[in-house]
This record gives structure tokens, C-alpha cells and sequence, in this order.
């Protein structure tokens, strides 16, 4: 209960990983596993795509960072493991964990049915919000406010938040448009749509145009998780330990304040 | 992040369903297990009890419906597989899950500790809750107002509702009924006790009589959840992602706002 | 959905573990687990470090109690299974239960990244909240006040208590004690310090001092929860099911009320 066992069985436990590790391979009570392998070995392999900020990148002094990154780097030396990166595109994230040659993916993919079926998703580490925006100077306060016969709203062609305004704006009329998040922002700026509806990191273009302002509410959210191999359920059951972990200290929002609900990471990093 | 990296993926997925069935069986670093199972023969079955409305019933049009089969349905479609559903009785729901003739059981069963020792239990899919009701005119606001001498309160002999009024309400007097929810209703709807305690279902009644109230308040909660077999844990996990996913989504509090806290899904099946 | 059903099926349930074990023999689509051996060898064997109140120890009348004790003891008889408790100090609880002499650890552990690695923790059965405290005639309202240059706070040396004043009230002076909470307590109630920083536990000083208040919100939360072996799947399930089903009756609550952030079990057991 009092700190200071806490300490003192975080040193014991450290101490144990070698003795443990080695136990394993001669007792029947339990068998080496995926986290045994990772303790054993000294590195924690992470698949990451590294596109752009803020999820995966490199930033202006040349370094990997970003939030995905800067969790798995935390978990490797909570761990007191080296943290190795492998880099892949979107597609090869999968295959190359389903192959063994990473441990887990870190990044911002949705924990879909279809990807749980072959993977195993950790409780979701950040989530993604689907809002809606509008002119400041407009009468819109929420994003129900949009629910209106004649008011049209821009999205994304072919995205979920495309999905989202003709499910729960059908009143409204939805219009698509292709070349991403900025195009879509421009065409609310110009005045030729009322409002648009785009996921969190629309707020930059927001604080980007000046003109327009996030409306209350949340329209949905995508989780967003970390994903292991399918019988990697210690694995699995240690990173869902690791969000219940850091989140009752504050230090998984403290990372997402920093890294996905703000801005604060471009003095540092842009 | 952006949707349209989700959207990519979704397909990838679906297309990899088929290659990784395939690559499971000449690797060794995972080996096929129940999900991988569900996706080669094409098929999810689905053990039901279809005794009545809402959870699993046959309605007006002669069609199998409810919540907890909207909800396989669902999750078959997700998963890009056919759903089969088997109908057994209550007792016989667990035998034919452990037997292997299902992959899960759909309905409102409670995760008792015992089950439990039994079976998997998904993260809870909705919950009954315990409520006491009383006279519109009655000087009743809230269940604890109840808990005073001289004041009786019905419930179904042998329920968990009789336990919540021994538990919860020790100074009021217990009054219990046998011929189901009706029953008890009829008892407080004709003056003869001061408030009934019962599951959220006991609104109906309430709407029926017309002279009934619900007291603010929850008394307790029971969850209910879908099952699978002991060793089947990465389709158990795969229900805890799925119930994360369609609640951050809100499209699992749609289903129960339609079947389960309020008598919408009347019209269109009854 | 009503709860004949359920009390029903508890009765069958408690019938079935019989024929289940034997059948999980001869079977199979499933194989026997740890939670099959509880069952079938009729005990659950508890390690626990019995080393005082509130989590686990020997009361006035000879009697072994605590929260974790009494946990343990409900979770045996939900079971249907005998509780053996086993004594272990601090440092010897993992080996205990890597060992197999132990099914779980029932104590207030911190479920570390590092433990983690070795062990299966449940989701938390209770945390430790870390608080601030100041004397009741004092400006202070809540812990964020504190945040000041020239503010002295007191803390136990080398606890987690006094990383959370580096971390989150960094512009006040830290002053570490140290001898326990008790010497913590007594420096502030002296007036040698302006506030000092603990755990809930701490609250216990607050009251014999008479002159102290808590001051309002939660600096850091620690989870506390019970351990299995890594490759025990199904009980940390089992007692991941267990942790929502007894908050949702509040039957956790009323526990965490008696044991943990009152002194009610004072007046009963010392």
C-alpha cells in the first residue's frame, strides 16, 4: 500500500527478469512466451509506418519522434529493453508482424473487426474524434446544429467522416471532396460550404485559416490501438496494463497533450 | 489517422483474411486458433435462446430478430462471414458451446463467477438494471426514499430483486410474488403495496398501467454478455475490441436505445 | 433478462463443474485449464504478505482479515471452492506463485511494466490515491495550490509520494522525512512544513491529529491489483469478470468503503 513496498519490489522485479527468464526454460508450471523472448533477447522490435508528424516521423534535428514512438520508447525502458524501430509502409505493417519480425505495430490504426480477427488490439491508447467546424462569425454552436435542411457540409470523399455527416446529419447535404484535410478546410474558408466535418487534427487548419472554429461535441470516436500477434496474449494483457497504468498516473495524457489534442510538439520538433 | 488511411487498410484486410488462413497453417509463429477457424469455413454460429422478445424472438413477419441477434448479425457481417443460429434451450446453451456445436453464445446471460469458471465472457454487452417504481401521486422521488419503516415494497419471489430489497432497503418490508413481472405490477398498480422493485424490462408495465412511476436511481447493475468457450481467447478479445469499437461509435447504444431501454422496436416487429 | 433465469442457470452452473471437469478429460475442443484444477482439487490456494491492516492480517479475536483477505475469501465461496491462504513475505509472494505453490496473489501490488512481464495482473481491485494535505486553518483549498515559490512540502524520502511533488507541484520546496507516515504527519501538524503529500492511508493521520484537512482533488492514482501466473489466461479473465460484476452490485464499493477509505473495520477487528 505505502510507496515505498512499491519501490522496493520494482527492484526485486528487475532483479528477478534474469532469474525468471532462465526458470522458465526448465520448469513445466510455465513456458517461455512472447514477453519472455522480448526479456531474454534485451530489445523491444516495433514496426512503425513514419509518415508525418504526429504519430511517427523525424523531426527537424534529424531524430525519430513522435507519439507512437515516444510511447513505445517509454515502454522499452520501463521494461529496461532497447527499443528497435523497423520501418514499413501502411500495407507491410501487418505482414511483417504476422511474420515475427516485429513484436508489435505502434501507430494510429483503428482496431477494426477484420484487423482483430488476425491481430490482437491493445485497449485503445488514443482516440480520434470526429468534429464538426464551422465559421466563426456563423449561428452554429454544436455540431446538431448543422441537422438542417438546406445547410451543406464538406467532407472528405470516401472517409469516415463522410460516413459520419450522412448518419448523423441527414438533414443536411454532404459535400465530398478529394486532395485531403486542407482542400476540404480551404473550401469551408472560401465561404462555399457552411460547415465541414473532419477528425481532431482538423483543428490545425483551423488555427491555420483563423476564420473558423471547432463546434461543441463529439460526433464519434475511432480508437486507435497498438497491435500484437494473435496468440501474443501476455502481450497483449501487458500493453492493456501498461494504458491502465498510465493513465491512473497521468502520463499517457500528458503525452497525448503534448503530441494529439495540441499543438505543443511543433516549437520542439517542426 | 485520417480516415482514408483506415479506409485502405479496411480493404487490405479483407483482402488478407484469405492469405493469412493460409499462411497460418505452414508457420510456426502463430498457429490457426477459433477466429482463424470462423473465417475458413465462412461461417460464425451462434448459439440463442429464442424464447421471446427483446433479445431473441421470431417476429410478426415470421423473421428471427432481437437484440442480441441484430447484434451476431452484425458482428458476422463485420467479420465478412455468413451467421448461423442454433436454438437451444436454456439449459442447454452452455453444453453446446463447451460441446464445440457453437462458436459463442448471443444473449443475456450474467458472467456469474461460476460460469466464469466455465466459460469466457465478453466485456459486458448491456446491462439490467435494478429500479424500484411507485404510485405517480405517491411522495416518492428517489429508491432510497423507500427505506423506511412501515413502508412495503413487492418484488418476484426468489429474484435478485428481492435480494437488492433486503440488501438495500433492510427498514422497508420485503413482499414477495410469484407469477412474474405482470404480477408484481398489478400488486403495486391496485394499492396494496407502496413500490415495486424490478429490471428496467418493469418499464413496460409502467407505460401499460399508466399510474406507475420509475424512482430516480439505480438500486445495482447486472451485466450482461456474450460467451465463448474457456480456451477461446482471442475470439474473447475480439468481443471486448468490438464492444469498444461500436461503443465509441455509438452505434451499440442505437441498438439498445431501439431493443433494450425503451419499447421503439414495438412497432416495426410486435 | 429477468432474474429467475439467472438464478436458474447459477443452479445448473454449480451442477455442470462437476460433469465439465470430468469432460474437459476426455474431450478435445477444450483442455483442461488452471481454473479446471481449482475446481477439481476444490481449494483456491491465496499467497498473501500478512503484515498488518488494512490489506491483510491477524485481528483482535486471532482472526486473518483485510480487504485482499476478505476479497479472496468471497471469491472461494462464489467458487464453491475451499480458500487457502499461504504467508509469504514481500520478496518471496512471485516466486511463490511462479513456482505454482500459489493459484494468485491477493495484496495491494502495483502492477508495474516490469512485473507485468512476469506476472498476469487483473484489472485493478482498488487504488491508491496520492494527496495533499495542509493544516485546517491554512489558505490551501486544493493540492494545486501548493504550486507556489515558497511553499514547503513534506513527503516520505524515496517514496513515489515525493516524486509526484518534483512532478506536479514543481514550484514548491520538497522536504523528505524519513521514519513512515507517521513522521511525515507529525512534521506538519508541528507547523515545520506548510502541507505534505501520501496516500489515502494517510487520511488515518489526519484524524488523530485533529488539526489537518485533505486538501480537495487527486495529485496521481496507483492501481492495486491481484497476480497470476503469465500463461494463466483464463483465471486473470475470470478475475478481470469478477472485478465488473462486483462493482456493478457495488459489492466492490461497499468492501473499499469498510477496508479502505474509511476506519470502519477499526470498531470490528482492533
Amino acid at each position: 500500500m505505502t510507496s515505498s513496498f512499491s519501490s522496493r519490489l520494482s527492484g526485486v522485479a528487475a532483479g528477478l527478469a534474469v532469474v525468471v527468464a532462465a526458470w522458465f526454460a526448465t520448469t513445466s508450471v510455465t513456458k517461455a512466451d512472447e514477453m519472455d523472448d522480448i526479456l531474454k533477447k534485451g530489445e523491444l522490435v516495433v514496426a512503425v509506418q513514419t509518415q508525418g508528424p504526429p504519430v511517427s516521423f523525424v523531426d527537424k534535428k534529424g531524430e525519430r519522434t513522435g507519439l507512437a514512438v515516444e510511447i513505445a520508447k517509454q515502454m522499452a525502458a520501463d521494461l529496461g529493453v532497447k527499443v528497435v524501430f523497423q520501418d514499413y509502409d501502411w500495407k507491410g505493417l501487418i505482414p511483417a508482424l504476422l511474420a515475427g519480425k516485429a513484436d508489435m505495430i505502434a501507430g494510429d490504426m483503428t482496431p477494426t473487426p477484420q484487423r482483430a480477427s488476425q491481430l490482437l488490439f491493445s485497449r485503445p491508447m488514443f482516440f480520434n474524434d470526429t468534429l464538426a467546424f464551422a465559421s466563426k462569425d456563423s449561428q452554429f454552436k454544436t455540431w446538431q446544429d448543422l441537422n438542417k435542411e438546406g445547410v451543406t457540409v464538406a467532407a472528405l470523399q470516401g472517409s469516415t467522416y463522410a460516413d459520419a455527416v450522412s448518419k448523423y446529419l441527414p438533414k443536411a447535404t454532404l459535400k465530398v471532396f478529394s486532395g485531403g484535410g486542407p482542400a476540404v478546410a480551404q473550401t469551408l474558408t472560401m465561404g462555399r460550404v457552411d460547415a465541414m466535418v473532419g477528425g481532431q487534427d482538423y483543428n490545425s487548419y483551423v488555427r491555420q485559416f483563423g476564420n473558423l472554429k471547432p463546434l461543441e461535441g463529439t460526433m464519434t470516436r475511432e480508437p486507435l490501438a497498438f497491435a500484437t500477434r494473435p496468440n501474443a496474449f501476455h502481450l497483449k494483457m501487458w500493453l492493456d496494463n501498461y494504458v491502465e497504468l498510465k493513465t491512473a498516473d497521468n502520463s499517457l495524457q500528458s503525452l497525448l497533450a503534448y503530441w494529439w489534442t495540441s499543438d505543443a510538439w511543433e516549437k520542439d520538433h517542426k
